[in-house]
C-alpha cells in the first residue's frame, strides 16, 4: 500500500525515493508514473469525501471529465461526491453551495458543452481554500483547469502538506490551446480544431464570393499556435497562418500585407488565420493581467483587421475584409468522439491516482502513454510549436506562405 | 402569346391593362400575377442569351437559385447562359469576364454556401450597365439581390424600355432579414434562424457556466427583427430579445439593464439577443451609406456590450459578459432543406416569368401562393415585425421580458 | 366563460351551437375555432391536475411540445402537472408511475430527441383509461400522438362525457409523415426532411463513387409521400421518387427498372427515393396490424432492393446497389428551429384550448392560421399528396422521371 | 540518389542492404524507413506520368488523399497526372477513360465524401494491369486501398520488376476498420468513430423512449472491433459491445440475452453495439468471397436482431427492438479535421516515397512516426484489438458488461 509519506515524497520529483512504475520502459523518467489503477489503495472508499472543481475558461470535454470522475469514484465505492461551483471561488464565496454528485446527476451532462459545475477565473487564496477543504472534510480534490489553476492546485497541495492534512490534490489539464508541457494532447484541442473548420470555411466562402475578398479568422492560442496550425492544415483553405512562435513583419517588401496584395492579384481572394497571441511584438505592450493571472494580450486579430483595411485603403486597391472570431462558439462545443475518449481515460486515471495516494500530480498522456506528472514540472513554461518541426513545415507547404521577413 | 407591349405595360401596375391570371382568387390584386409556366412564351429559347447576377451580401441559397435558373433555362432549350461576376460590377469592371453556365457547371454548387458567381455591393450605374447588356446581346437578366439591387434592376428595366430593348429583367429577392414587403418568407431566412441557434446555444452555455454570466448575441436585422424574434422563440434560451420595431430604454427603473440585474439575482445568468438595427434612437446618428446605398447603422451589439460592462462595473456587481456576433458564419451557410425547396421554386418561376414576357418583376411567395410582383411595389419600404402580432407576443411570453419603458 | 355544456357541444362539430370565434374570417368553417387564449377560462388553475401522454412512434419535437405545455400550464398557475409514462400503457400497466413535471424538470429536454415521457403503441382500452383518469383526479389530458392515438383520445373524451366527468381531452397531432387532414404541416416533418438529406447525400456519394452505382433510400410515409417528395425536391440529387399516391410499374417497357438501366447507361449512376408505403399494390397483401392498429405494410424498400438486384443480374449488367434506411436516425433527432417554433405554438394553444373548456379537439395550423379542430374531423382519412399539385410536378421536373406506366 | 536497384532491393525487406534512414532511432526496424522528402530524387519530374487509383469500399478521406497527392506532385513539378476511374477495373474496362488531374480539378474535392475517381472491388488481373501501365507509360502508380488492393499493388510491383519497368508502386492504406498491421491509425477511422456517435445516440434515444426498449447498432469491423470499441467508449451510452476478437455466448446463464433481460429489469432499456464481424462462430459458415477476395461474412447484426426478438418472445417479456445499420452513412462522410491532417501527410509522403525511388511500399504512421513499410509486411494479417489491452478494459468498464461465458 502507498503510504502518505510516499505521497508527500512524490511532490518532490527530484527526490531519489520516487519509484518508476514500469522500469522496463526506457522513456520513463523517474518523476513520471504510468497512470492507472494500483493494487493497493490509500483510502477507504466508503469514508472518502471527494470534490471536483473546474477553473478558468470553457473547454470542450469538461463535462466528460466530471462525469467520468464521478463514475470512477462510484466504482471504487465512494458515496460522498460533491461539485464546487464556479471554480475556486466556490470555496469561499458566500451563497455558493456544493452540489451533490452521483451517476444519476451526471449521466447525460456530456451531451452539452460548458461546465456543469460552472467555472470562474482567479480566486486562488490558498489559505482560505484549504480552510474550506478542512471544514468540509474533503479527502480528494480534483482540479480541472489550466496553467494558473494547476499552480493553484499545487499551492493547495503544499498547504495541505504543511498542515499535515491527508488530502490528495489531483489535476487534469484543461487547455484548449494544447500548450501543456510534456503532454501529447490535452482534451478539447481536437474538438477545437474540428469546430474551427466551420469558421475557416465561412471565411473562405465569404472571401471567394467577394471581389478582392479577404477572410480573416482569429483562433485561440495565447502563447502557442497549435490550434491555428492544425486548423489551417486540416482545412486546406488557408493562405497565411500566423502564430506566436514565428515572428513576422506586416509591412515592407517581405511583409504579410504585400503578400496579401500578391494573393488578390493572382488568386483574387485569400484567407488568413491568426492565433490570438501572434505578433505580440508588433503591438503596444500591456502589463495588465486577468483574474487568473494571465497577462492580458493585446488583441492581434483586431489589430490585423485594422492594418489590412488601412493598407488597402492607402494603396488604393479595393479589398473586402471579413473578420471572424469564433472563440466562444468553439469553446462552448461538446467534446467530439476523440476527445470524449481522452476525457474518459484522464478522468478515470485522476481517480486511480488519488486512490493510489498521489497528490500534487496531474493526469495526462505523454508519448502515447497515460501518465501522472508532478504539477510543478508541467507548469514551468507552456509547450510551443517548434518552428523547425515537420508539422509546421507541412503547414507552410499547405498555405504556400513565404518567410515574412 | 404575351407581347412585348404587355411587358412594358406590366411595369406600370396601375395601368388598367394588367390582367389577373387567376380571377377567381379574391386575394389577388390586379398587379399580382400567379407565378408559373405560361402556355405561350415570348422568346425563342434557342436564340436567347440569359445572364444571371448576384448582388449585395451573402445569403444561404444563392447557389440554389443560380442552379435552378440554369436548369430551368436548359429545360426551355436555352443554350447561351452566362454568369455576371461580382454583382453589377461585373458589367463594367475591366478584367471581369462573364462565366458560361450549364447543368454540368452548376450541378453541385448548392452543396456549398456563398455565391458561385461572386457578389458585390453598389455599382448601379444604370446607363453603363444597359450599354453592356446591349453589347453582350443579353435577352434575359436575372437579378438576385436585396432592396437596393431590386431598385437597380428596376432602373435597368426602365432604361431598357426607354431604349426599346427587348430585355426581360426578373429579380429574385435575396434578404436574409426576411424584410421584403408582401413576401411570406425570403430564401435564406429559415437557414439563418436555424444557424443562429448555434450561436445562441453557445451564449447560453457560456452564460450558464459562468458566475453571473451574461450571453449577448447580435443577429442580423437592419430594419426588422424577424431573425432575432424567430431565433429567440425557437431556442427557448433567450431572456431578452431587442428588435428595431420595438423601442426600449437601457437605463432607468424599467430599463433593460435593471432587468439584467434582476435576472442575475434570480436565475444567476441570462442571455440577450439583439437585432443589429435595434435601438438606433439610443445611438449617435450617422448619415454615411455603404456602396449599396444602405445607411450605415451604428453597431448596436457593440454598444450594448459596452453599456452592460459599464453598468455592472458602476454598480459593483460582478458580471461575466460574452459577446457573440455570428453574422458571417450564418450568411456563409448552405441552404437548409426548407430553403432549398423555396429557392428551387423561386428560381423556376423567375425563368417562367421571363419567358412569359414579364419584365420589372420579382418572384416571391405571398400568402402561401407563388407570385410575380412589380419590383416598384415591393421596394417602397421594408417589411416589419408587427409589435401587436401574435408571433411577437409569443416571443415575449417565451422570454418573459417586461415592457422596457 | 365557456361552460362545460359548450365543451360537450363542441365535440359534435355539426351541431348548430358551435360558435365561430372570429366571424369575420371567411375561411373559418363553423367547426373550426381560432386557437389562442380566451378571456374567460373554464378551470380554476390552482385546482387543476393536468396530465401529458405521448403515444406511438418517435417524432422530432415531442419534447418541445411537452416542455411548452408545462411552461404554459405554469403560466396559468397550474401546480399539479404529471407525465404519463410510455403512452396509454402508463395508465394501467403496473409498476409505471406518473412523473411530476415542472419548469425545472423540462427546462432542457428539448435539447435531445425522443420523448422524455416515453412512448408506446396501442393500449387504447378506453374504459380502463378513464377509470384511471378518474382515480387520479385528472382534469386535463394532453395527448400527443398520431391518427390512432387521436381516435383513442376521442374515445376517452366520449367516455368522460358519458360519465359526466369534467375532463378536457386535447390532442396535438404527431405524425412525422405530415399526413393529418386539414393541417398545413405537423411538427417533426420539417426536421425529417432536413435530416433525410443526410441519407440521400450518402446514397448519392455511394452511387456516384461506384461503377454503375445505384443508391436507394427508403423514407417514412406509410400512406402519403410528403417526406419523400420534399426530401427529393430539396436534395436535387434524386432521379426517381416513388410515393404511395402515384402508382407505377417496376417491370416492362415503361417500368422503373428499365429507366434505371437508362440512367446507368447515360449518367453512369442513379439515386432512388421511395416512401415506405409506395407500391403496395405490387406486394403481397397482409392483414396484420401493429399495436396501434395500423396495418403492417410490406416493406417496399426491401422489395425494391431485391427487385433491382435481380433485374440487373438477369440482364447481365453490373449494378452496385446500396440501400439506406435512415428511419430511426431521422425519428430520433431533436427538432430543428422551424419545428421548435411550431411545437411552441401548438403546445401553448393546447393549454389555451383546455382552459377555454374545449375537449375532443386537436391543435393545429390550417391555411397559415393556428386553430382548434374536432378530433373526429381530422381522423377520417389521411392527407395525401395530390398527384396533380404543383409541388409533385416540381418534384417530377427535378427528378426528370417519366410516367412509369 | 536512390537507384532503381535499391527500389528493387527494398521490396525484399529481409535483404541486408536496406538502410535505416534514421539510425539513431532505436525503434526503427531495418525494413522500416522514415517517411518524407529525400535530398536526391529518382525521377525527372517534368517527364513523369503519375496515376492514382482508389480501390475497394468508400472511406472518409479518399478525396483528401487524392487531392494531396496531386498537390505534392505539382510541387515537384509533375505535369502529367491522371486518375484511373473505378479502381483497378479502370485499367482494362472498355469505355473507362483516365481523368486528367491538376490543382484546379481537385481543389475542393475534399469538401465532399466518396471518391472523386470512383472505386470498385476486385479486378486484380495483374498482367493486364501492367500491360495497361506500360501502354499508358505510367511511371508512378499510387494505390489507395485496403488489404486486398495492397496485395494487388504488390503483385503489380513484382510484375513491373519482372518486366524491368521503372515504375514506383506506392500504396496508402485505406481501411475504415483501422486494422492494418503496424499502423497507429488509418485515415477515415477517426471520422467513422465520430459519425457512429450519431447512430448510437439515435439507438439510445429510441431505446430510452420505448417501454423495454433495446437499441442495436451494427458498426463496421470485419475482423477487428476498433470502431465498435472506440465508438462505445466515446459515446458512454452502450451497455454491451461485441467484437470479433472476444468470443461470447448468446444463450445460457451467462449469455448476452440473459444480460439484456437483466438490463431491462433494472434500467428499463439497453443499447447494444456489435461489430459486423463479431460472433462468426455462432453463424453458419460460408466460403463465398466478394470481388475483392474478402470472405463474405454472415451478417451478425441481422442475426442478433432475430435472436433478441425470438428470445423475448419466447420468454414472454415485451421488448421493443430498434436495429440501426449506419454503414453507408458513415462511409460516405467527408473526413473530419483530424483525418484531414492524416490524409494530408500520408498523401505527401506517398509522393516523396515514389520520388525517392521506392516501390512496393505503403505510407503510414507507426508509433507516432510517419514511415514507409513494405507492402508484404503489412498484409500478412489484420491488426486486432487485444482483449488484454487497457483500451478494451476501459471499454468493459464503460459498458459494465460481464464476461459472456
Amino acid at each position: 500500500m502507498n503510504t502518505y509519506n510516499e505521497v508527500i515524497k512524490y511532490a518532490s520529483p527530484t527526490s531519489a525515493g520516487a519509484e518508476c512504475i514500469d522500469p522496463d520502459c526506457s522513456w520513463v523518467e523517474h518523476w513520471v508514473h504510468r497512470a492507472g489503477p494500483r493494487k493497493e489503495i490509500y483510502y477507504e472508499p466508503e469514508e472518502v469525501k471527494a470534490a471536483i472543481v473546474t477553473c478558468g475558461g470553457l473547454c470542450p470535454g469538461l463535462n466528460d471529465v466530471i462525469r467520468q470522475i464521478v463514475f470512477t469514484l462510484e466504482t471504487y465505492g465512494v458515496k460522498n461526491i460533491v461539485g464546487i461551483p464556479f471554480g475556486y471561488r466556490g470555496f469561499f464565496e458566500k451563497g455558493l453551495k456544493e452540489m451533490p454528485l452521483s451517476r444519476d446527476v451526471v449521466e447525460n451532462i456530456n451531451l452539452s458543452g460548458g461546465s456543469f459545475l460552472g467555472v470562474s477565473r482567479g480566486g486562488a487564496k490558498t489559505s482560505e481554500i484549504v480552510d474550506s477543504i478542512q471544514a468540509r472534510r474533503i479527502d480528494m480534490l480534483f482540479v480541472i483547469g489550466g496553467n494558473g489553476s494547476h499552480a493553484g492546485a499545487n499551492a493547495i497541495h503544499e498547504e495541505c502538506r504543511k498542515r499535515k492534512l491527508k488530502v490528495s490534490v489531483v489535476a487534469v489539464p484543461k487547455t484548449i490551446d494544447n500548450d501543456i508541457l510534456f503532454m501529447d494532447k490535452t482534451f478539447g484541442f481536437d474538438t477545437a480544431v474540428e469546430e474551427a473548420q466551420r469558421a475557416i470555411n465561412s471565411a473562405y466562402i465569404e472571401a471567394r464570393s467577394a471581389y478582392h475578398g479577404i477572410g480573416l479568422v482569429k483562433l485561440m492560442g495565447r502563447s502557442s499556435g497549435f490550434i491555428a496550425m492544425h486548423a489551417s492544415l486540416s482545412s486546406g483553405q488557408i493562405d497565411v497562418c500566423l502564430i506566436p512562435e514565428v515572428s513576422f513583419t506586416l509591412d515592407g517588401e517581405h511583409g504579410v500585407l504585400r503578400h496579401l496584395e500578391h494573393l488578390l492579384n493572382t488568386k483574387g481572394f485569400c484567407v488568413v488565420c491568426v492565433a490570438e497571441g501572434a505578433g505580440q511584438d508588433l503591438l503596444q505592450k500591456s502589463n495588465a493581467t486577468d483574474a487568473s493571472g494571465n497577462v492580458i494580450l493585446s488583441d492581434f486579430g483586431v489589430h490585423m483587421q485594422q492594418k489590412i483595411k488601412k493598407h488597402f485603403k492607402d494603396i488604393g486597391v479595393p479589398a473586402d475584409l471579413k473578420y471572424i472570431d469564433p472563440t466562444y462558439m468553439v469553446r462552448a462545443c461538446r467534446a467530439n468522439a476523440s476527445d470524449a475518449i481522452l476525457c474518459t481515460v484522464l478522468g478515470q486515471n485522476a481517480v486511480h491516482g488519488a486512490f493510489a495516494g498521489f497528490s500534487g500530480i496531474t493526469s495526462g498522456v505523454c508519448n502515447t502513454h497515460y501518465v501522472y506528472l508532478p504539477i510543478t514540472e508541467v507548469i514551468t513554461t507552456p509547450k510551443h510549436v517548434n518552428p523547425n518541426s515537420r508539422m509546421w513545415h507541412r503547414c507552410l507547404t499547405s498555405t504556400g506562405q513565404p518567410d515574412f521577413h
